[in-house]
């Protein structure tokens, strides 16, 4: 299982998120890998109004607006080198916790893949902002969901928020500090959008040091009739154990 | 982390889980233990209107009902030496597809634990039917959850639903045939309603193998500023990574 945290406010996430996925269409055992997205918000407390993002590159890095222009542009260019579409200029970055909160929304009906793809596209593929009043909801329809629930999860602030805390929580105590950031069968971290090459290196290092459940307990005390098998009481298709006298 | 699949038509799920919670109860490390309950439907196929237990175990083991009721009764006894409350007679059993489905919901919302105990509560404790009309929707509430919305994802049938299938598909990827299964870091499993002291010994085995995360890749090329270290670029709470030109 590959589990990442991503925010969609974070483009190196849009790019990580198609190495990782050439990585996996080139990996023999792709079949089996199941691939989970969490949230991560980079920045909680940042503003649900959107920003243009080169003035907030330039604020944080203490830079001039052509230089945080420029970072942008390189930014651009590896999104570009991957196959990715990417805006020429303009932009925007608001608080993401609603559109994490659709992900877990989608998550339920098996669109959340849909969705995440999506919104990296409405954020960095497309002029229009993808924080605009009306625009998650729309492209909760464009995933398949229905827009009437949709608008009812964007209204109650608290639908899927506790799910977005959590997957932050998981993230935090597995030592993110920033993403994408990509758990292989919870024992292999990659950090950042490293390059597919890494990513072939962790699903076949994941694949080969894969384990098989081990049974504990059951030592053949237990001679009960029911299906679970290993000495323990339990229920199956046919019935439960009956206890021995 | 502790996964546990069940089934409300359970009687040995009932009594596992209090048995795992006494091991749990005494374990040093129990504030770490994360627990997760998943669904696993025993009887996909059984009708939703319940039918007394009695005459169901008698018909699947081809026994009497005199001897289905000692059965029925010994599962009491292990019930009750647990500490469990457990019905004098007449339980019942029907399909259990919408309360795993309404153990999602509650899950979303942080009650999943409160809703699985009284769910086992109205089922095994108490002379009732679990599956009246109207009983799940008032569990739910009970739980802590608005009856509106429990109304509507017991009226909605694909609520949830994929989630309920989800955990099923993933029990039996894992091998699992039958319910309690529990499996701890997803490396050791315990099938059955094991004595707590197996229990202790899963907690204990998984504790001192538990793996801390490996990186992979970061061959320290990268010489970004963002917060993703490892090499690969990526965004932290201060910015993004601006690629080397």
């Amino acid at each position: 299982m590959n589990t990442s945290w991503s925010d969609i406010n974070c483009p190196w996430c849009y790019i990580g998120k198609a190495r990782f996925e050439r990585a996996l269409a080139g990996f023999a055992h792709r079949g089996e890998v199941e691939v989970v997205h969490r949230s991560f918000e980079l920045d909680p407390r940042s503003p649900h109004q959107a920003r243009p993002v080169v003035p907030l590159i330039a604020a944080k890095y203490g830079i001039g607006l052509e230089q945080a222009e420029a970072a942008e542009q390189r930014i651009a260019d590896n999104a570009r080198a991957e196959g990715l579409a990417y805006v020429r200029a303009g932009r925007d970055a608001a608080n993401s916790f609603d559109m994490h909160r659709m992900l877990h929304f989608a998550a339920e009906h098996g669109r959340q893949a849909a969705l995440l793809d999506l919104l990296y596209r409405a954020n960095f593929a497309e002029e229009a902002s993808a924080f605009a009043p009306g625009r998650l909801v729309e492209l909760a329809v464009e995933a398949g969901l229905d827009g009437e629930r949709a608008a009812r999860v964007l209204a109650d602030r608290e639908a899927y928020a506790e799910a977005v805390r959590e997957d932050e929580a998981t993230a935090s105590a597995m030592g993110a500090t920033g993403v994408p950031f990509f758990v292989f069968d919870r024992r292999l971290g990659v950090s950042g959008a490293q390059p597919a090459e890494t990513f072939t290196a962790a699903l076949e290092q994941a694949w080969e040091s894969r384990t098989v459940l081990t049974l504990v307990g059951g030592d053949g005390a237990g001679e009960n009739g029911g299906e679970a098998g290993n000495g323990g009481e339990g229920c199956g298709p046919e019935g439960c154990a009956v206890p021995r006298r």
